[in-house]
């Protein structure tokens, strides 16, 4: 691909280096070999300039750098730059259509001829797969589930009775959509009575679900997962949690029940989320925190349990000369007669 | 349903409304319809009472609302009773009988005719599976395996060589129960040598499992689950562990090797619990805390190593003022001329 | 087996006992019953020595027991010589080969006759599975994936398009092997715009995963377990990490993208490796702690974020004083007239 087409696709605008030069693939400083384009983003990477071997670069506005061997391409931000030209060079690849014969399908489920149903699925009663999605295989969908437009499945995911997959989505291998929530009420005798789980779980247009996540049904009403939010790998959801439009939730993050999650939220990994609260837009958990209270939209927070993020930097600086503290406190006591 | 017939069957009395009323189901106070029975069990919820649409509610002992349009039952426990009706309105389906001809079951395995093995499940040597039980699609069942009467295999869940399910266990989707523990000893060469891992897993009678969790057999001996314990999503149990009856275990949490979890006790979310320990009947982890020590009957233990917990409350809220502390004592230390 | 063949296979001496006393079997000091070998590696169990059952015992030098109806044998390391007793005990049993019919395995693909293919199990085009590897049921392979010779992929896991796995690897039910990675773009409207995931993943030769773990693709190039690492249950590796040979990762801990684990590094459970950094070789990260920082090699690091062990130590004996620490900075200031 010439660099002036490569200027057009992500944006950006050429500042050094010839427009027909020829750009054959993206990648990283450190991974870029000629032909490459490539990308600064974060001034920690700037060293590795005068080492990588890519012969053009995105970079942001204000940025320089002092190579005039690699072309530059101009752009308002580099990471989305090469984020469009890696996706120009590996465009996603149609679904061939078609039903592997040892697909388990059930006759009252509607499956759209162009999508694809890959060997071992087993589709359930009443489930409705819409156009060019794509069930890979060993996947089981339930009866009543439904799977949108472009969807695919990976093997090993489940999607239960009555769950709803939008449009365009992605779900990774292993990955289970509304299993029950975990809900038990205390008898008498101390035991636990399982409170049902009828609800279901609805995924939006655009969700992508990690690996090996498990998002549970609500007891009565629903799951929402809404368009656009991305979820990682072994995170958990519970019951009749919200996770508002292009939310971001890192691995192995946990949330209980009945919380809401607000737009463009973005929680680190292993974060985890009490019950019943609300996390409001634009708020962030750094990895490892948790709360339990409602978090006010924009805010940073960390610790457990969290709180705002620029005074638990302080406070873990001192946690580590916290030894030493105790012992300056006594010996002030000790002056003082105190003890 | 009659108003009536819901106290039987919940055990509470008709404080308000006709006996005769028609309740058609349960919700909480948000969901609940016209025609739904709802609960008060959380103060927290009471300023919800105002807007709701349901037609009647559980309250427990003393609790008052000021609405006269809204039947009254009268319970023990409101949650108990709230759960006991949902139950009612949503019984479980029996299972229809019959093995799907995709399934392939070893000639050596007992099936019990009144069981339902779905299709492309996978049932080895040997093993066993009792009456009424619902194996789902894609389940693997190693060899020498047993499925108790009426339990519940979801989608995906793998059960390890020689491990036991016991009567009304659910297990849901793509957890794996009997993976190798992991254990390895260090050779002359610092490089890891596998410890063989030919116990086994044990789970009693109701045991319910999360999805995508992992119950790892033992090395020798077993990993027993007890009677009644309840254990969700994402949750690591480790080799030779013991969870005693109605325990519950909470999502992302871990438990190292040989430790005990007692009765009753309540592990919430993201705990990890350390190897060959113990903790006592009734005692609560909360959330994110770890213990690498004993724990005592009763006791409600936090924090990262955790210890009571008012204690710990109490620490947390110096902690969030920690970098003012350190500051404070500097500026006594000046005073008295000790820096 | 007689002891005298025991003390050879394990390079222990007998100290005690007859060379012809037969032994069957190994186990722990509680499990150990007649006729079994079992050992002492810890102090804190020598009380059990009293109430063994066990015929034999492996000692490590210097460790001496009150009883003398109890073979000894003396061993460099207790605890490896038990382990390679058990391994002796409980030799692997050699795969029969095999291809089960209901297998649905690409005309294109490599398999090698002396591998064993388990019912159910989906193989895509141009797979290399290698000689005597053991593929269970429900698993699927994708396009252009390797297998390697003496590997058993459990039931349930997936192996995403050309990902590799190394000779006499194991790869416990349930895991996900090149997921892509979780990368996204913000685009001017703040929506994410997902970065193609193109690399793979290499395991290398003798690296064990355990059940639910998730191992991501890179974005351009490789995710790669190196030689003899070994990775627990549930534990997320992120897209582009390297860990190095003989490292130990234990459950639930996460690993962010691009970060390099050294050799035989210890991350305990539940512990967080942030992105782009590198824990130097034979590090230790204890249970739930952090770093987003590079770490030393030799170093022991523990704590939210981390820091050197001994003094996290120091820190936490304060931290549960922490609410009384502040009383007393208080009290100080009263008599001081500072507040």
């Amino acid at each position: 691909m010439k660099l002036s087409r490569l200027a057009e696709v992500t944006g950006s605008a050429i500042e050094n280096g010839s427009p027909d030069l020829e750009i054959t693939g993206a990648a990283g400083l450190d991974l870029a070999g000629e032909g490459d384009i490539t990308f600064l983003a974060n001034p920690k990477y700037t060293p590795q300039i005068a080492a990588t071997r890519a012969s053009a670069i995105f970079l942001g506005e204000g940025v320089a750098i002092d190579r005039k061997d690699i072309a530059v391409l101009r752009a308002r931000d580099a990471y989305l730059a090469y984020t469009l030209a890696l996706r120009e060079f590996h465009p996603e690849q149609p679904v061939e259509a078609g039903i592997h014969p040892t697909a388990v399908i059930h006759k009252t489920a509607k499956v759209a001829e162009s999508s694809r149903i890959d060997a071992n699925v087993v589709i359930g009663h009443n489930c409705v797969i819409e156009e060019r999605a794509h069930i890979h295989p060993n996947v089981t969908v339930y009866d009543g589930a439904r799977v949108g437009e472009n969807s695919v499945l990976h093997s090993g995911v489940s999607v239960r009775e009555n769950c709803e997959v939008g449009r365009n989505c992605i779900i990774h291998n292993n990955s289970t959509i509304g299993s029950d929530g975990f809900g038990y009420a205390k008898d008498a005798e101390k035991r636990w009575v399982k409170i049902p789980q009828i609800g279901r779980v609805v995924l939006e247009d655009d969700v992508e679900i990690g690996a090996n996540t498990a998002i549970d049904r609500a007891s009565v009403g629903e799951t929402r997962i809404k368009r656009g939010a991305k979820i990682d790998n072994l995170v958990q959801v519970g019951h009749s949690c919200t996770v508002d439009e292009d939310a971001l939730i890192c691995s192995q993050t946990g949330l209980a029940g009945s919380s809401v999650i607000g737009k463009r939220v973005i929680l680190a990994g292993q974060v985890g989320i009490a019950g019943h609260l609300k996390v409001g837009d634009d708020a962030v958990l750094t990895a490892k925190s948790a709360t339990s209270h409602d978090v006010e939209p924009g805010k940073v927070v960390s610790g457990i349990p969290g709180f705002d993020n620029r005074e638990w930097l302080r406070s873990t600086a001192a946690f580590r000369r916290l030894g030493e503290i105790a012992q300056r406190l006594r010996a002030i006591e000790k002056k003082l007669g105190l003890k």
